[in-house]
């Protein structure tokens, strides 16, 4: 029996987690849950519901496990303590700050119910988080750093768009590559903002807008731009569309650490990724723990959970024997 | 209250173990166990007690975790099954073919005495099987790669100091930079022995050896060198003692894979580790996974684990509130 999934939201997360889940043969995705007009909303799974999420009561014997495909800013802090009193969820919340309040508030509500919710599941927070965790655990005496890009980030993206004159914009993060090198070697500095990333924007100008006062614009904004090395190039519509459609990302988190009973000698444990997708990657780490959510309510779990609280076995399709004979 | 941890033998990698003890404020070392006279085992740590093995029973509620650091030939097969008995217990059994039957042996014994083993810790197996595990769960449809070093291979100086003639060698495994440039590039190729990794030998030769018939020896050595493109290189004893005396190791676990409804875009996960000693790292492993041990055992658990089947928040001494506010 296949494992029954839900999605509330269509937007790139959530047809990413479509794509994934028709990539993983154990689950089937029953019906996907819309504020608009479900008639207005094509999918492509074509054996798959789309339901108004009014409806979203009456399936609750029907899926194993929600996919929460919202936003955090104000979708995931009212709907995954909502849901989780008819289904399993996941959600990928990633406002950093507010995590342990809404670990609290869906925690209380899973464990009414008896589910299981396991949240802020993705690259950061989520395969990130359990990096950084790992190398510290292992290396007690050391530093972490994170890199972040080359990618596209929507918030600062935003940002530029927001600005008189600009039509279109996109913003890439950038690592220093400099700053990687020094870490990989051990060297275990500290590095100022400017030192670790690059930001590059892509502007497309309205017709008469000023380019040199964009840029300016673009280049002293407070918390954005301020305390980085900016580069802006302004482009045709054209060239927008032909080269930064994409939504590419990636990133580094990196511990160098010490060892030895005078901690002479040191270790750099790295975790990168470099990814074509940003939403379809963090829809396919969304999936493997809405496994791991089937699989652990199965075993009786209830409440809230992390990817820090998730035995890595409970991810994977193969079983346990499968898996020391394979991959151990 | 502090874990305590026992440590069984006491060569590199149990004195990497007891160095580790060290920078883990909640563990405390009680007693190393030796199959020599203890008198003439001399450790680093003034409070522990250095035992003979046939003490060990007198031990059983004194340690709450022990490790053995014995060899995975002929040691683990027999101790782990047999100390799990009366301690939960770790080991680096890391001869890949055996592990499912060692898994089981342990299994039994400990869900006897109703104790937690977790076998097989280290990097690989260990932190690299994990990684391959989270990478292939997100990513089902793509490939994995591992490549070793650049880093000592015991074995295969071991088998170069064999050849006669030879006094003293040091084998070196080094990936093949072209190829880990095209795995990472996403290309999907399929590789062979000799294109993935490289092989450098330091030798130091008996007097009145024959070179020439050395080097000849050790390229044409199959399994261990016939397959590979080996450089050797001959040095004196003052050489190899300046140059060569440390245990440096690493690696790198990348999985390409493919998302998207065509599976149209591609993700590249790599982990790597860059390690200045071998030993003292899979011992930081090893430690971090006695605290699994103890808290899993403590909360009822009994039975072999592998580091597939532990939470990662079991490794950590922050609690969970913590690890969620700083580290998620």
């Amino acid at each position: 029996m296949s494992i029954r999934i839900g999605i509330i939201g269509y937007g790139n997360l959530g047809r990413g987690v479509e794509c994934a889940i028709k990539q993983n043969k154990d689950m089937e995705l029953v019906a996907v849950f819309t504020r608009r007009a479900p008639e207005k909303v094509s999918i492509l799974t074509k054996e798959a519901a789309v339901a108004n999420i009014a409806e979203i009561e009456n399936y609750k014997d029907k899926i194993d496990v929600m996919i929460l495909c919202g936003g955090s800013a104000t979708d995931l802090p009212e709907q995954t303590p909502k849901y989780v009193q008819w289904f399993n969820v996941i959600d990928s919340f990633d406002t950093h700050a507010r995590i342990p309040e809404h670990f609290a508030n869906v925690d209380a509500a899973a464990k009414e119910s008896g589910k299981v919710g396991i949240i802020s599941v993705g690259w950061d927070p989520g395969m990130f988080s359990l990096n950084r965790m790992y190398a510290g655990a292992i290396l007690p005496s050391g530093k972490d750093y994170t890199f972040w890009g080359k990618g596209v980030s929507q918030g600062h993206s935003d940002a530029v768009r927001r600005i008189p004159g600009v039509k279109d914009a996109k913003q890439y993060t950038i690592p220093v590559e400099s700053t990687l090198a020094s870490v990989r070697s051990g060297e275990n500095k500290d590095f100022t903002t400017r030192e670790k990333h690059t930001r590059e924007c892509f502007v497309v100008l309205e017709e008469g807008a000023d380019a040199a006062a964009v840029e300016n614009a673009i280049k002293t904004m407070p918390n954005y731009f301020a305390d980085y090395d900016t580069t802006v190039h302004f482009i045709s519509e054209e060239e927008m569309k032909r080269d930064h459609s994409g939504i590419p990302h990636g990133g580094f988190v990196i511990r160098s650490g010490k060892t030895g009973w005078n901690e002479e000698n040191n270790h750099i444990v790295e975790y990168s990724i470099k990814l074509d997708s940003n939403p379809e990657f963090t829809s396919s780490v969304l999936v493997a723990y809405a496994r791991a959510a089937y699989r652990m309510a199965e075993e009786g779990a209830k409440g809230c959970k992390t990817v820090l609280d998730v035995a890595p076995a409970y991810l994977s399709m193969q079983s346990g024997e499968e898996l020391r004979k394979q991959l151990l």
